[in-house]
């Protein structure tokens, strides 16, 4: 199925719902109906009359009735004041303002139309002629199309759900009632979709994350700004020490800046022209200093490249820090882990001589590898060039022979990549990192960026080996992004059940009866020495009890239901030859206790 | 010694520089003249001519003249209009001023005066009469006293720096000289202080922590926000870790809390009403949230405590959390890392019920003594009290039984301890840790504060046994107190010679010529899989190699100015012999390399 045909079964659904509107509730008065992702909506002013969940079979009956009927799409063109008249005279007051908008702005309003409106009209190649309208049947409305031929030609959807939206998105106009539908090619595909919505929703990281007692939010606090509790924070940690350590082995070094700076950092950065608005500025009540919430690391990281002198043979310097950014998101994205304003970005900034930028960008490859290949996600890289505009800093052989270079390390490490054009930030080429979870969502992960500008902004340089000063070139690079949005997508990758390695509580002893206890501190001492070495070195492995006067089925529910990957359920029998109960995912089985720090270490 | 006995030695001293400075520049214009720590100084108006270092000497010999002369002080009243017609006939402005502001507003605006102007009056009960003189030889001086009886009791005393000061503080005002002298009973105590005084300079952290590149600042991102290097950086890692770890064994979860916060938050906890103008303030270019920097974590970390029921059974619940906090310091009082904007602090927070205080501050005892002890500080610590004003919240029996219990833990512990009536903040009773350094100055580092009224703010509970609602308490302590205050005492502490474990560059290999290159592989194979367990864990030798073609004499000189504690030397010999030569501190040896493990084991 073809991306475009798919677009015109969807946008023909559009005007299938309002039509089954119109047949059901004839005084309905039609907003916009454009595509969205996976489906389409309609806008729609009932006056009094709400829709809710409870009508869909009415409607969507009704929809199929208009599919069956196979009605051809039918386009015809009007020259503007015949359009005003119709959509007068059909009592269509929000299809009229959308005209005579355009009547009055000719094309250029257009574009600041939303995309729905876009789609109502036609236009010549630069002034308004004449609008085009799609009829079906009886239903005849405003449209730029595209459409299927036929009303029979449109797929399979479903109705989804019903919202309240303002006319054109202002607070200040009606509140009209936006009805959501999904559609796809075919029945399996729409049944597929379902499935994983289904499963999705169970995995929801929002609902997981309280389940599982990974995070707290507080209206003292704030949206966008959660608090992890000891479970999450575990996560937290490991996985921002895993990602450390696999540039630590490469070479990489800590460093600490400050969450604050005073605004000149970015105005000498060229930050504060580009998002001095997405900051959260810093008011000093004790001195005139204007500040800021860092958005990003670069530029403090450039003031410790710059506090030394520095030579070609001291290159590549590599600077890694785990710190939290801020950006003043606006609160209506906000939600879960996925878009937060308290970001940590596992970062790191490598200054390097352009020879060097392959086998710099070489290490970051193979560390994200390393990474994602533990944690099972599959990865896809996107190369970012420069196209043959203007918009692009730096010289053309730099850029060439850094895109050269970035390509040449993506394919030594056998990545699935593609390549786009035009695609580059402006002070450099990229590589993009889209991680595919356990239910087929692709995710935008790492990055790794090269930048020819902040070098040149901050005056950087080294001392080549004829004593010149050259300019080092900087890559950014965060393997996990933000551990923020890497923890809401792979709590629902994993669905909770994380990794032995990583699991906050990895393992929990639950006892029989009383008589175990002595045997139960014997397990404890012997748990209490083991130590994992891989992925993350040095992990000492967290145990806790379940001593409770209580049933094991109770005990063995409480554990599962706290996704705890390990159960040692210990009972008389057990002791006496020195067994335990080991109860994973994968089932039961029976082991000594002297092996159970090798079968630990085997997970 | 008496303290006031030594007071009245600095006071005359302040006179007889102000009478030396008469006899040599006779129309000297006089401010005032306080004692301070260490010493006392005089502000000084010149007019055109300015005091420098080279004329010391000779006010010296004039100061010592007087003293010779042990001219008598002779206290003396005048009604405060003939004192106002003694300054002007002795053409002194600026005693006319401060004379002239007394008489107008009466013993009220006596307050708003600096503290050395509080210092030239005497007044009745309630309203003010006479001025009090003090006369010595031919100097006379509007002052309050006490003074020695003579000037030939002034002990030792030396001058040691001049510099600008405007009148009464105001830049409006004109600028006088300020010259500073230091006095101490006798030549010896004098003496004592200058060698000391020499010490603290070669060690300042600030000259060291260039030295050694362990952090730098710069002006873009603003005074009080030290960045660290990767040296700096292990410095603070290793200290951060190592406080997390001793909390950790005993019970202690790490937890995370962003950096930012609605005011509600401070609102609710009262620290807004006591603290608001000492934060930075936040401000949201996208809501209207009106937000701030946290300047402690107390009340995130009830939020996380607050996020599910608790029962007397999950008690006590142990928060820790090395994060960093922001407060609006005035810059005139930053500097190096002693005073940052910045400050990270090795928080805790301890929910527990009234019964297991004791136990609890116990726990937090042990690691401070532990640590402290590893650092080779001595520690002393001061017990704080409320008294029997009403100026403290909660009930009187919770706080002599949670001061009783302090005093028990402090007891159990060893500890050098005294103990303060009436200096227990208004929300409980405390422990402050003082730590004394290696040049005998005492600074204050860790602290135990008790909270009875944050839980109450926040409305925190759990379930006692018989299923009542019961309030916890907090126990606030950080054990490092802030990272960056704790590195500036520790830096000067050890003269930035750190001990093995937490030198950023442990070990440098020296080369004495390239034959051993081979050899040295070795070696660093067998230094890359060593690793510290004691006092932080899991703690990998940080070494580096120097190879370079230069000579052995250049190459332990390096090193030595960055104070590597460990300098393995390696020649041809060595490599014959599988030995190196390690050079420390207290000498060089040489060992077989299959010993280098342990050795380094055992620093």
């Amino acid at each position: 199925m073809k991306e475009d045909q798919l677009y015109a079964m969807r946008h023909s659904l559009a005007h299938i719902t309002a039509q089954a509107v119109q047949h059901l509730w004839p005084s309905a008065r039609f907003g916009v109906g454009p595509v969205v992702e996976n489906g389409f909506y309609y806008d729609i002013d009932l006056g009094e009359i709400k829709i809710s969940e409870s009508d869909f079979k009415k409607i969507e009956k009704e929809m199929r009735l208009i599919i069956n009927k196979d009605y051809v799409f039918e386009r015809s063109e009007k020259p503007i004041d015949e359009a005003i008249d119709w959509a007068k005279s059909s009592n269509q007051p929000y299809k009229e303002e959308l005209l005579n908008d355009l009547k009055r702005s000719g094309t250029t309003v257009a574009k600041d139309l939303d995309v729905a409106a876009m789609g109502t009209i036609t236009r010549g190649d630069s002034a308004l002629e004449n609008v085009s309208f799609y009829v079906d049947g009886d239903f005849t409305d405003l449209c730029r199309g595209p459409h299927v031929d036929s009303t029979g030609k449109v797929g399979a959807f479903k109705l989804m759900r019903v919202a309240g939206a303002y006319w054109r998105g202002k607070e200040t106009n009606p509140q009209m009632q936006r009805l959501y539908g999904v559609a796809f090619a075919t029945q399996e595909e729409l049944d597929h979709y379902l499935v994983i919505l289904e499963e999705a929703k169970k995995r929801d990281h929002r609902k997981l994350g309280q389940e599982l007692d990974l995070y707290t939010t507080s209206p003292l606090v704030g949206v966008g700004l959660p608090m992890f509790t000891p479970r999450g924070t575990i996560l937290r940690e490991k996985v921002a020490a895993y990602s450390s350590q696999l540039r630590k082995q490469r070479g990489f070094e800590a460093v600490w800046t400050p969450h604050i700076t005073k605004k000149e950092l970015y105005e000498a950065s060229g930050h504060w022209d580009k998002f001095g608005d997405e900051l959260f500025l810093v008011k000093s009540q004790e001195t005139s200093d204007e500040m800021a919430l860092k958005p990003m690391n670069c530029p403090h990281h450039t003031r410790i490249y710059a506090s030394q002198p520095r030579s070609y043979r001291d290159l590549p310097i590599r600077y890694l820090e785990t710190t939290t950014d801020y950006r003043d998101e606006k609160t209506g994205e906000l939600g879960g882990l996925n878009r937060v304003r308290s970001l940590t970005q596992d970062d790191s900034h490598v200054f390097c001589r352009p020879d060097q930028i392959e086998a710099e960008v070489n290490t970051l490859l193979e560390s994200a590898r390393e990474l994602y290949g533990t944690i099972d996600m599959q990865l896809r890289v996107r190369l970012s060039y420069r196209d043959d505009s203007d918009a692009y800093l730096g010289e053309v052989s730099l850029w060439e022979s850094a895109q050269s270079q970035l390509k040449d390390a993506v394919v030594r490490n056998k990545l699935d990549y593609f390549e786009e054009d035009g695609e580059a930030a402006f002070y450099g080429p990229k590589i993009d990192f889209m991680a595919t979870d356990a239910i087929g969502r692709e995710h935008q992960v790492a990055t790794v960026q090269l930048d020819f500008v902040q070098p040149q902004r901050f005056g950087l340089e080294y001392i080549n080996d004829s004593g010149e000063r050259q300019r080092p070139v900087m890559i950014h690079c965060a393997l996990l992004g933000s551990i923020e949005r890497f923890l809401s997508v792979y709590i629902e990758h994993t669905a909770g059940w994380f990794p032995f390695w990583l699991a906050p509580e990895q393992i929990r002893i639950l006892t029989i009866n009383d008589t175990v206890l002595d045997y139960v501190d014997e397990i404890k001492t012997i748990l209490s020495e083991v130590v994992l070495m891989s992925p993350v070195k040095y992990n000492e492995v967290r145990f806790t009890t379940d001593d409770r006067n209580e049933s094991l089925g109770k005990k063995i529910r409480e554990a599962a239901t706290m996704k705890v990957p390990v159960q040692l359920i210990v009972g008389p029998k057990d002791k006496e030859v020195r067994e335990v109960s080991i109860r994973t995912q994968s089932g039961e089985e029976k082991i000594s206790i002297s092996e159970l720090p090798s079968y630990l270490k085997g997970l």
